[in-house]
């Protein structure tokens, strides 16, 4: 299954994330389905999220797993079988009460995100004395440290979406819709690798200055400035690749634009040192676009990490003060969007290391030339 | 968009769940995006479900809708226009703030259960004296009654799952891999009109004995009785459709076996009766599966609610005390499960009249032959 790693890797991220939650002052740690609990314990429950499962993280005890009791039989073959202490609740019975059981009556537990309200209330109700705190602003940064067999994963999603992207340069735009341009983006996504697709977008003329367009009937032309933006997940792991191309010889003024984009992007990438505050290489590169007369006209963010899912902390944007460490995974973005005229954008999957910054894949960054 | 009814259907359900709220003795609703903002507003954000989107609904004022700015304008050109007062909030904000300022401080809400425990972590900081119930408990029923045009897409639906049913009959089982006709399943159930496949399982032998299983590998054999669950969404709508096929001349044993699940079937269909309880059309199918000596074998439960979603409230279960009513549409479902052996089940979707069940598909119930 996508995002299952080996028992070894997941013990030792479940005591990893154990001591961070009593270093952030918490009990422990409730985790639900999601890719936290996927990251944690390799485990993807079939079922509805109305049916409660609860992965309960201390430092003192062993991990232990409550879930229906359908779901026993997956956890048993999955890789933390034997290093978390299963619990399981049958239909008709009160998983609150069971969950309890499991909970000190006045700790302080880091709750993730998703975690459906119903089942909070529950909790509230089962143990009115137990406080709860946001997993994403208990431990904001606790999947963003990637391992090297992560790393490897982001960057054969990153090498899929490059083998995409070179691919969608040979095919014909001139003429066609957005849409059935959008569709061969994502068909090739899936042929060169990902088993999902997360975006495919094309975003022509005007529309590229709109980062959430949808790809619609609007014919591609003949001089037209096309965003592309993609990303999909590959053995469990996002990729995340924007680049922009041109329909026909582009234009001096395009290329000069397009320079200004490239360089906002050096900046950016060089800023992304171990120790920096993520706000920096937002800056760095707001910075490269003011001087060049731009500075009203940048993307509203830098980046943001990914991993599991394709957008995830640490966010590359203004205000930023986590700070940047070796193994985190983002994906570096910068662009001019000139409504009612075009977007102009580049975004590449990079890791910050000691050394500086390591791109995870290879797509050249230059101004595309489509037909 | 599907889903979406004209202005005049969503403000009447608007007023008539304030009112439901009222007499659960609630202040209000609290509903997040999912089914139940779709049903109410015509509404379904793209963005990520971190941003907080909130319907405020109350039986004295008028609904008021919380939103990031970016949804504005879907919202403005959406059917509940002018009818709902919006309050944007903008990258920056405290949307928790934001929401305070839209609830009474001592107030008690129902609120959606898919809601993120972290907005209700922050209204509940917000606003220390509000408290909060799961609208599941709270108006369990209110999207069980389908009005006429909701039963029409129902029907559309279903009609759609019965002709893929019919073309999947003249398919080869015989010597073919689960996951292949699982395949062509999906495939039918889009190119009959579906724009969505929830499922489109496959269970041969004794697989059949497993509700949850999941085509795999197994190739199909002659002789082997073959389980058939399928169901997607057309125009929004759910529809779902089990059968049991048997690769070549049924044996009688199997024909004696399936015309007494037929029975059991249609002791359910002829108890669902407005007033009657939800457990009943459940104990009539157990009874006539106890006198055949299949007690022990009957499925866990005789069917569920479905619409905007393919499983929801009524639950046709044991121990159901809630009352059927004249409207709700529902998947009857009757089976009997032979672990190692085989399966023998279905299913169809029908609505409550005061006049008895009616049928919203029409696939042959007979045991279904195929090569």
């Amino acid at each position: 299954m996508p995002g299952v790693f080996s028992r070894e890797v997941h013990v030792g991220r479940l005591r990893r994330v154990a001591a961070e939650a009593a270093a952030a002052r918490l009990t422990g740690l409730l985790v639900t389905p999601g890719p936290d609990l996927t990251w944690l314990c390799g485990h993807r429950p079939g079922g509805a999220p109305d049916r409660l499962t609860l992965l309960v993280l201390t430092p003192e005890a062993e991990p232990r797993l409550l879930l229906p009791a359908r779901d026993l039989a997956d956890v048993a073959a999955g890789p933390v079988a034997g290093a978390v202490r299963l619990t399981a609740w049958a239909d008709g019975q009160d998983p609150y009460a069971a969950a309890a059981g499991l909970l000190l009556p006045h700790g302080h537990y880091g709750i993730s995100d998703a975690t459906w309200s119903v089942h909070l209330l529950g909790l509230e109700e089962a143990l009115p004395l137990t406080t709860y705190r946001p997993l994403s602003t208990a431990l904001p940064l606790f999947r963003a440290v990637k391992d090297e067999e992560e790393k490897a994963r982001l960057a054969a999603a990153a090498a899929a979406a490059d083998a995409a992207y070179e691919a969608v340069l040979a095919v014909r735009f001139s003429g066609r819709r957005e849409s059935e341009l959008a569709a061969d983006l994502a068909g090739l996504l899936r042929a060169h690798g990902h088993d999902r697709v997360d975006r495919a977008r094309v975003a022509a003329g005007a529309h590229g200055a709109d980062p959430d367009h949808r790809p619609g009937e609007h014919r591609i032309e003949p001089g037209d400035t096309v965003v592309l933006d993609l990303g999909g997940r590959r053995d469990g792991y996002a990729s995340a690749l924007t680049r922009t191309v041109h329909v026909g010889p582009p234009p001096d003024r395009l290329r000069r634009l397009h320079e200004i984009v490239r360089t906002a992007r050096e900046a950016a990438l060089a800023a992304l040192l171990p120790g920096a505050p993520c706000a920096e290489p937002d800056r760095a590169a707001r910075a490269v676009l003011a001087d060049a007369g731009h500075g009203g006209d940048a993307l509203p963010a830098t980046g943001h990490g990914l991993g599991l899912t394709p957008y995830e902390p640490p966010y590359l944007a203004p205000g930023g003060t986590r700070l940047l460490a070796p193994g985190m995974c983002v994906q570096v973005a910068a662009g001019v969007l000139l409504p009612g005229r075009l977007g102009v954008r580049l975004g590449d999957t990079v890791v910050c290391t000691a050394a500086g910054v390591r791109r995870l894949g290879g797509a050249d960054p230059a101004l595309g030339v489509v037909t």
